[in-house]
């Protein structure tokens, strides 16, 4: 079953053993302890527990969870593809991660010739590897791990994005996040666009428990959302703010979810997918003012509108970017990152006025705007957000396309069988025993069914057993 | 296989908007910030690690595991009502929790003409939760998510009934939340009585991966019933000695389980169903004393008691309550929650003597009670809050069996299919083919087993396929 | 299926009870509360959010849930031991809990005639724990609960050890916690030999479902292991440097888990196994020197080879023990804990060197030791430590084949069904039906299929259901 071109032994190892030692060397010259990880500068003043990372870590641990647990979970809805979907998360963020510290590490940590290391290093770098993950949405099943490991060019883009000489406020990463990570992978997609899936593929299906384990990563999303909005908003009522409007944010957008759910749906049913993604849409709403004094009215407002704006997209626009822009958006992250930044983009440019004017007048006044520049400012960040997204994933997309970098077949997309081995009941469709007889002798053959039956049969291989069987 | 009075395509929808624009009037209307999130009332003296954010949020959201996550597996335990246990779980909870920051926000943080918000209210309204969410596992898979919401009614009973003009001594809201929503569950139960499910129902039993699931579920809850205990008790040693209480309660509670699940089993096997439930008994026997002087032995002892109520309830009472009194308590939640509850606040009156007369006779002064008057309010307030709970359970039984609420036809109890659409594997029971032939001809069926091969045979349904196949 | 000797039904309660009277009344007569969870001792001085609980809980939680709920799930990959994986966990966990509070506290937190009780006695009992439970993993499937329960010796053994004479440094537990653990594990397993498992059994398999819980197991132990490594660390910048050498270690030994995974296995694919494991090699490895200032670039390096140590064992090192040496590591506990422990113990060596010749030299001084004289004893700890371990495991595993511990036979290992109620899937291999016919007679069989279908067959039973049907 495995193809040569498929074959990860050398491959794999070649890239991530070149990776770590580049990794390893960076860090021996430029990485070093923080004030707050260095023994050295701490003194006989020092309150301990005065340090940094008792404010930082229990954040950093809550996105470790959605990182590595949410995503994971979330990722393996297919009935074929869990192990690539959890496991191949739990490699790129790691990979992100590593990458990112040394990234960000020179473009914000930087000073007396090294790198200084402590736990807030950590979360914005989760905050990078929230924009390989999400990306990895859209191309979910179709890449291999050598292609997935070469999106490092993505946290390249990201991090000069925010290096960007457009000031703008999104704290909850609205812009920087959700929507660089959304259209830099609809750019990756978009080149490697494989025709023959545009017909479904047979394996692009779920089963009944990775429905469950799909659902159950998007719960623990869900609950440390407010985590994640927080974690880089200013200490005290800042955070406060940011906790409570995602909270009701997700509250919204996930009573809405179900309506529309069943509302849309032909038999009204709900569908498990809905669940699984666009009870999320709340929390990237509510992500451009999400410290803001928005008022809870709004970020309930605004969990609605998002969920409903992602509904829509999953039900309408995936299919016609699937079909006429050769846009094969695999998770939908148009819908639940995409549309979702957007509107939260788009809603925090008023708050912003209202601030700007009303709450502490002089704090911005270094930077010397009005606040229709500063709304000005906001909408050309979002638009060249987009562009230098697209454009950047789509490069990257060209270069997934070099050979020797594993690309599954179209046959062998959403199938853990090509880079992992399997146990034993992957394969394990019902088989099928029947025999024909004639006078005493018996022919005994097996059957391996190939899928659900369905009306007109089901594909079957028959192989002979053998000739003669005892009755017992 | 829909049918249409089960139909959730209108119903649903209508239902949560019309509530959604309830609560976002509401909201709009009176729902403004606290003092800890209210950024106009933060000035140069204000630290903002001194935010109350700081103590709340680690409680939210380790409560919010045991809700969504926790709960959520725990209910999934049915074979093929996964879907229904997780997903239902989560869009109740949503809702009340939704629905109860606006109803405590009235009663409780009220001022101004404004419900004032902070995390503190989500804390307040998860407990509210609690109480919805152990109610309906009473009923669990036996009504729809349009009979689900309407169970919004239960939090203004328990809200009413936590504004009783009897104080009492409730940390762990054993009273206020474990009886309430049991005895409350269980007259909604009483109400909705089918009398065909009492011989069981064909899908009322557990899968292996259910039942992993489920386990799973619990130890989520056991882990962080800690946090549910202390959220909101006093700070300082009384929540050290809540934590700790809980802890002990649980650990001896859990051990003892298992010790009586392989003795009550006459073939000395453990019982999943025992481990997912029993062993947290522990964690609602506590509640009432949990942060009291009460010594850990005590913690232990009550850990036992609560395991060993509830064990003896769920093998002898719940089967009689079914047979005789009509009450068909589908999670035990009379065990788990009832029994254990009952016992919980009893036992906490000695110590809450105690308490009064030893260790700070002074600050009870206001109340102008002895001992022995508080003991009998305690005793008091658990007849009543039965009382009310079981009227109030009956009242919205009742309700429930309004037409136009999709309730479920007895056959389709237990089942995804008449709410969720379902995966291919959900009804794949193995399909076994067969073949009679006769000289050249060989006729072939296929036929689908329903449910597991028992020795008097098994359910089939015999399809005929074709009338000749090649022999490969 | 059950068979006497392995009958639970009287050996385990009684076992379970007995244990139980003895603790609680211990706890009656000695346990107490301490300074921050006795009401008494607090003081209109004290400041409530100054107590230790809200230091210590965090990390409590967090090392809860790697024991419970990560632990839980990694042991749970074989097919159809699930619940013994996850529910003995729990029991053993449970136990061993509440008898390392107990024992640590006679010899750590006793004065007064009391043990003094508290959250961080919590957090101490956890790590003895721990040593339990990788212990467990040596013997997994292969053990009774009964027997499981008399592992409480092994605490006795790990306390005596950590009151050692010996003064050594040891932040992460390397020594005392996995190197102890694997060698008594091994020690167990050794004397537990079982002959007929070498050439393996047919359920020491894993299944799709099993895989993906177990490995969602690893994600867990992973997320969390920073707290685990720095829970009993100093506060301040110790506990930030714990942090992050055990992020960046975790992190560098996932990367070269993928790597070796792939590059040693013959047909390039990525092994399950590995990644349940194997990327966790870091945390161990880093475990002696995390709080030491070893540079972040000496964390990723040891990662990396204790990740590579540990992968050369599962490959190489495990088959030869088991063949040659009879010691049977059914998770490969030697190469996660036992090989990535030593390297942490002697690459901890000149850290501490260092330490002590540069940072405060006055520090150490009332031990009296020259830095060489301190690697000495390190080195003299880790192999007494070994010894110790050994003998203590051997003497535990003849402990253990006493009769009457309800000892699985070789045909019940790795089986849920001797000791649970298993649901009606459990069983369900595919059954298939065939038939028989002559003239009008029909003869219908159906066969039960064990396994897997290979080329060469499969394991089948066949029964004759019976000798007519009609054709539908």
């Amino acid at each position: 079953m495995t193809k040569n071109s498929a074959n990860l032994r050398v491959r794999l190892p070649a890239l991530i053993f070149a990776l770590e030692v580049m990794i390893i060397v960076l860090y021996a010259v430029f990485v070093t302890y923080d004030d707050h990880t260095n023994a050295l500068l701490q003194t006989n003043m020092t309150k301990p527990m005065e340090n940094a990372v008792y404010q930082d870590y229990p954040f950093f641990a809550d996105i470790q969870m959605m990182i590595f647990i949410g995503f994971g979970c979330l990722l393996s809805f297919f009935q074929r593809y869990g192990f690539g979907g959890m496991v191949f998360n739990f490699l790129t963020a790691t990979f992100a991660i590593q990458w990112a510290i040394l990234i960000q590490g020179f473009f914000h940590f930087y000073y007396d010739g090294k790198i200084h290391l402590g736990v807030i290093n950590l979360i914005n770098a989760e905050f990078a590897c929230a924009v390989v993950l999400i990306s990895f949405g859209a191309v979910l099943g179709k890449t291999s791990p050598v292609q997935l490991l070469v999106s490092l060019f993505e946290i390249l883009f990201e991090v000069c994005k925010s290096c960007s000489y457009l000031k703008i406020n999104d704290a909850g990463g609205s812009i920087l996040i959700h929507v660089f990570a959304c259209y830099f992978g609809l750019g990756v997609t978009f080149i490697l666009y494989r025709p023959s899936l545009n017909d479904g593929h047979s394996k692009e299906c779920t089963s009944y428990q990775s429905d469950m384990l799909s659902v159950l990563g998007t719960l623990f999303l869900w609950v440390f959302w407010p985590s994640f909005n927080c974690a880089l908003t200013l200490r005290g009522d800042d955070q406060h703010r940011a906790i409570l409007h995602t909270f009701i944010g997700l509250s919204a957008s996930t009573l809405t979810a179900f309506a529309l759910s069943a509302m849309l749906n032909k038999n009204g049913k709900l569908s498990m997918a809905d669940v699984q993604n666009v009870t999320l849409a709340g929390g990237v709403t509510v992500g451009a003012s999400v410290d803001m004094m928005i008022t809870p009215a709004a970020a309930y407002a605004l969990g609605m509108l998002g969920c409903t704006a992602c509904m829509l997209g999953y039900k309408y626009l995936s299919p016609f970017l699937a079909r006429r822009l050769r846009v094969q958006d695999q998770c939908g992250i148009h819908n639940l990152h995409g549309l979702t930044g957007l509107i939260s983009t788009v809603a925090a440019i008023y708050p912003q006025l209202a601030e700007l004017q009303e709450l502490i007048p002089g704090l911005k006044a270094g930077l010397g705007r009005t606040a229709k520049e500063q709304a000005l400012y906001q909408l050309a960040a979002l638009g060249s957000t987009i562009a230098l997204a697209a454009v950047g994933g789509m490069l990257t997309g060209l270069l997934l396309k070099l050979p020797y970098l594993a690309s599954p077949s179209d046959e062998f997309c959403f199938d853990d069988e090509l880079f992992f081995n399997v146990p034993a009941d992957y394969n394990q469709a019902p088989v099928l025993l029947y025999c024909a007889t004639n006078w005493n002798t018996i022919a005994l053959f097996y059957v391996v069914q190939h899928g659900a039956v369905t009306n007109t049969g089901w594909e079957l291989s028959i192989h002979l057993l053998s000739t003669s069987v005892c009755f017992a």
